[in-house]
């Protein structure tokens, strides 16, 4: 049962958002993926939001780029912790997602993470950060994943050391 | 029997968006005026705009700033055209708004017009040259109109010489 | 007979126009294109727009980059809607056009839309939404095609799924 | 006992950062507050932290202008939820301390709201959805507050309603 | 006789542009000023340049923000030098103007110089410099003022020196 | 012998800054062309100026990237019209080096073109406009140049028009 | 003797780089401040950079905005360090400052810090640091600044205790 | 014995800050370089200021992008000189990791340079010349260099002549 639902408003987002999707594969969190769009299929999103809130959904991640409005239709109609990632592809390439996304009305807010992939896979860990609230061993594989980020960089540099003396 | 719905997020909008409704008086336009917001009353805007249309309404001007849905929103909604006017108060002050209204998906315009005070204007007179396709009489009022402004920067020449010599 | 007027200041701006043409085509919308400059054929704009208005145009779309100045330049000679599609090539890429064509002053309005391709295609749907108030064979034509836009969207979902699983 | 730990560098912040606390007081959010700046004070941050999550802090809150480094921080020394709320002041005006809040590298996310107080009362209502994935009392309440909101707009519109006719 | 025509699209620019004309008045360069607007008025622009150019004008300076188009309009209806004045109140405070002034197309240029006032002051210096190659007493007015300017940075050096010592 | 001089910062600003030699060429200008660089070889960028002004060179260009300062340090020791060539290569791509050529205090202005190759046609139009005031026959050449555009855009619209039915 | 010469373009600089002044007197380094300008007073800056270098000057700090040459000036005619100040009041509020400033061609280096205030008092401490590394008192006074300045947090921690308590 | 240390967020920043390492090979300056980050190993970020500090360290340099943090986070260790080299890759391609690296707080500055490797070319003059302050040998060494660049410059020149008669 999905514990994070992944939305995004265009099938050519998947390259971008299938970050989210393998970093929570990754950290073993059940998730589901969708294409709808607020603008095309806005009633579609609506129930979307409603069955994923009654099979158990418990963080929504929305990708969008341009006028990027799909995080703020979600969290418009859920108060469950709502992740936006903004995407490139706009005359500000991406910059004018991120505005789009992060600047919401008060009580309606969107956790913003940066534009496209790098993003994508921040999205993944910010909604297993949430649920490792309550899931002690999902909060020990996040400890484990940073621990063997910072040993990846200490490999680096040793690497690095080899290679330049 | 309304021809123009004027929306707006909230109330504290007003400032701006009446200068719609003072232009659309003016060029002798009906219309009506709301509060609603895309994502506190979602539902609410949904129903304008349904009984809007089946009441006459035949454009629709927002006004909408931050992340600006509001346009976006009413333009899935609806075929009629939407008229968005983008607000300041954003991080990049109307800019972002801008972004927000203008960079729509494909087959869901925003016809966008400038931030704040002067795009409110213009989209008074944007909704009037739309109708006035219909409205021999209505033309009739914007060409006098787009006269009369000729002739105050004529007279504000004529002034201007007789301040400077 | 035209409906609907394109003009752009360069035929290398036809890249990005023929996509006004090419819906506007579709939703089966009569129209005509030109090249003609604001800076190198201010008379041949003025005479295009006469020749237009007299010939039954109700609306003009103009693509420009750079300074931007034709759809401004048409708005200032006739009180018919403008439709203004900014193209990218500034050094702002875009964003510089977008705000040379959308700030005008008081009372000669430019609908803008996206930069670039995008914005091609949504000044074709915008002109279409706006002939369609005195067209309901037009206007069930924008209808479908915003139907079949959502099934587009629900057909991707599907495949997605497919992919997925 | 504290749910959510605020941060912010300077006293001068609080002018902002008190948004937070006053929303997490009416949601009935238990929370502390400290200045304590990564810059000037980097170790005692590491020991608010340390003492913060073994004291059952779940979520953090950290609020930085210019560099803005403090959420980033914070993230880099724990895996619970960091909430940045990026503050004006700096050469963009808070577009420089969204960007420096935002663009966290991979694994290390901080869930970014808007610039300056409506950031600050939304980092409030995120980490309270977040809490409430585990207490259903704070999900009713944040489903009130929701509903009160849309009924404030829906006053608002009643009130406009007088005021236009 | 006029050398230099100065020219402005509403009369709320003559806070600015009167700098130019203080300038020019100041370096004895005979100079005439026009309301006069590329949108409201665009067949009285063309009047004012023709016979702005049969009466001996030999540089056109030009004021303009927002879309900021009167400066380039000037330029495609003469071969005379003409500079541009970019005007701040538009959503990117001047930059947008600045950029609608420059990014003239090939063969069209538009001399351009910085935003607001301080733009308005050097419009009339540059005026004078192109003046005074055909004009050794203006030649020696600006070598006067050039070192008058560096002398007044001495004094305020020998000032700054008594006020901190 | 030379009426203008071509000055750029380094040879591999020649790409873009013999446009400026080209048109210069073309319109049987007099010109010549130097490297040398405001940071690097200052006392020779002095030297030049001087020479170049015993010699009878009545308009300098300069044309510079990221800090920009060459132009400005030309306009610093000379009262001949100064024209700026912005180009690309910095983190705004080339907007700041527009900023940074356009924005001289008073009394020392710089006449400031497009950013790039753009750029670099019309400082030499600009030039020979401010040359022909003294030159008849380069005025005719001018105005000629400036039919011939007209005429190709006048040409290239019947080309779209054979294209397109 | 002076270690540290600071200048700035204009005496309406000085409200802004008396923080520099201030900073490195409470630090005790001896410093001179003078107004030069790269555009008005050339000549008179590089011989205050002479006489400087000859008298001891270590480390140059300069001042300025708009187009911000007189850092990037100086180091063109010293190989000592030159820390450049960027100062608003351009059209990009000191953004174009710092990009005109920071972004030197190679060899040429400006030790760049932020706008305005915030940056002259920073240019005193990094003036400061490079001057201690040969002075180890110097480097026990900034060593004693910063643990001032982290108790300085402290103690607004413990205030703000006591407010919110 | 390393009188500078260079550090790096990851590996692949490499690629620019060896320009750092090429630039101080070639003025004899004895260096170290590190990945390290102070996101994923704030500790072993820490562990190498102090150790490079106790080892003779003088000047550091940070090479970042994206949130970029890493020179700020040095600076808040050390009171030593910390030069921050800001790395392209984040929405604003470069310009946001210039502000996160330049807007450091009041006592804690970061030497900024310019984007990437012009940046980071520069970073290693600019530390040699604060290391030359206390070393004739390499004040003359750099001396030297600043004419080699001179004498490039001319030679360059001297092509361009042959070129282009």
């Amino acid at each position: 049962m999905a514990k994070v639902m992944i939305l995004m408003g265009s099938a050519s987002d998947w390259g971008t958002m299938q970050e989210t999707a393998r970093v929570l594969s990754q950290l073993q969190v059940p998730h589901e993926v969708h294409v709808a769009s607020a603008h095309r299929t806005p009633e579609r999103v609506r129930r979307l939001v409603a069955e994923g809130e009654a099979g158990g959904v418990q963080v929504f991640v929305a990708g969008a780029g341009m006028a990027a409005h799909l995080a703020g239709f979600l969290a418009a109609h859920t108060t469950k912790p709502v992740i936006g990632v903004p995407l490139p592809g706009g005359v500000a390439d991406g910059l004018d997602a991120l505005l789009a996304t992060v600047q919401m009305p008060g009580g309606v807010p969107v956790a913003t993470v940066a534009v496209g992939k790098a993003g994508a896979r921040n999205a993944a860990f910010l909604a297993a950060q949430i649920l490792a609230l309550q899931d002690p061993a999902l909060a020990e594989r996040l400890a484990q994943e940073r621990r063997a980020s910072g040993q990846a960089v200490e490999e680096a540099d040793r690497s690095l050391q080899l290679d330049t003396t």
